[in-house]
């Protein structure tokens, strides 16, 4: 049984190290209450709501820089593994990055694939598959917030073996009809459902210059319900639920079925292969 | 803007004229409500829970047998377009089908392409791609059940143009956690929200040899939200919502961005491909 941790943080565009102390406050409480992973939201330097590429390189920082080696020192002093995003500038490109982080160093830093809005103006997509580590914990996904809303990508990584897919997010807040739980939350089960893995989605909170927040963080079982939250409530929060992450292992969605197995794949994509 | 309807079927095994009869009376009741689409259920002729093959055989029927004979004449004296299963034999093999039928007759016959838990041991799976067909209402895609838990599926109907997606389903309940909305039903919402289309759901009412159903029938918007459902009361319904369909043709999710334009082709199955 592995105990995960879910943080919902109030960052502060501009403000890298208010934001690392935020950060790193919540991966100490996720400590504390026992948990071994440990999920941040997208962005955790910087914040999000940027005036222009200039203001996000200008906050852009190398993944041996400050907020990377913090998590690094906190993974190894905790034996944690802690995934969660960064602004990141490599070789000239600024990024839109997710770490992995255990008690050996990095172990994976994946650069969004799918950018949203504005990110456009700013990031260079990244040209790589999300990542599948195989960690002391299980086999931990990676993936950041627009990302999600693509089944084939996140398909990829279930089918790359993940037990659980760790998702950094800054969910921007949409108008939800009464009654109903935001769409994006839905999309976090359907990615568990479909693939019978965990789902782990570290959101924001606070608003940043105009802009709210899901905030829906939470953490999805295998079956599609939540374990913990999603919170959707604007305010920090750190969640914990235990995993047995061997349950995902088990891809069978009744007797005899399963959701890989299943798949038609000799029927998929047959314009796309010959286009 | 098109009044959709989908009926939930209180349905019997081995009592195909009870069932047409049910049926008729729901499309009867849609047309009076003023629509002009009809979903109907999985398996509307026969019912769901057989003993074994031999009883499914026994009550399959061709596509030009009884059952889409009276919705092919119901479509043409009312002006509808009907989508609805039925258990069909067809060049000597039992299927898991679907019609659709319009004022000029048979449209398309799909055949379930993913057959759940002892489906295998009474269907021949198909080996179709799952059809949308251009209508005088809009292009329509159409669907059974347990496919909809494939995003390779659903994203093949999304891309192919479908404005609405109509899924005849049998939903067998299972145990869902207080407070939660069955899984099955966000299927459904992520279906219509990845892919900026309507889903159409008729699922069953009435308990069948001991099996009880999630009666999830419900109208989902392109943004993933219900427009009508689900129902989730056990117990016959038609559900009517006036759908924009040409809504569905804005595959916008943001000023920037579009569900399909946005997806990275370059990077998606590059392991299957190469396999």
């Amino acid at each position: 049984m592995t105990r995960v941790a879910v943080a919902q943080l109030p960052l502060r565009v501009g403000e890298p190290e208010a934001n690392r102390a935020a950060a790193e406050a919540a991966i100490r409480e996720a400590a504390e209450a026992g948990a071994r992973l440990v999920v941040l939201p997208e962005l955790v330097n910087s914040g999000y709501v940027f005036t222009g590429a200039e203001e996000a390189r200008s906050l852009a920082e190398p993944a041996d820089g400050p907020t990377v080696t913090a998590w690094r020192r906190l993974a190894r002093d905790r034996d944690l593994v802690i995934v969660g995003g960064f602004c990141e500038v490599a070789g000239g490109a600024v990024r839109n990055s997710q770490v992995m982080v255990d008690a050996t160093g990095t172990r994976a830093v994946y650069r969004k694939a799918h950018l949203w809005h504005d990110e456009q103006d700013v990031f260079t997509p990244g040209d790589g598959p999300a990542p599948v580590v195989g960690t002391a914990l299980g086999r931990i996904g990676m993936m950041v917030c627009y990302d999600l809303e693509f089944p084939e990508w996140v398909r990829s990584v279930g089918l790359a073996g993940a037990d659980l897919l760790a998702v950094s997010t800054n969910w921007p807040a949409s108008p939800v009809p009464e009654g109903e739980r935001p769409v994006l939350v839905a999309y976090a089960q359907i990615a568990a459902a479909a693939n019978h893995m965990f789902v782990a989605v570290a959101d924001r909170c606070g608003a940043e210059r105009g802009v709210d927040w899901v905030c829906g963080t939470s953490l999805i079982g295998p079956d599609g319900y939540p374990l913990a939250g999603p919170v959707l409530r604007d305010g920090p929060a750190v969640l914990v639920a235990d995993c047995d992450l061997t349950h995902a292992r088990n891809k069978a969605s009744g007797p005899r079925n399963d959701v890989h197995r299943d798949r038609r794949t000799d029927l998929y994509w047959k314009e796309e292969r010959t286009s």
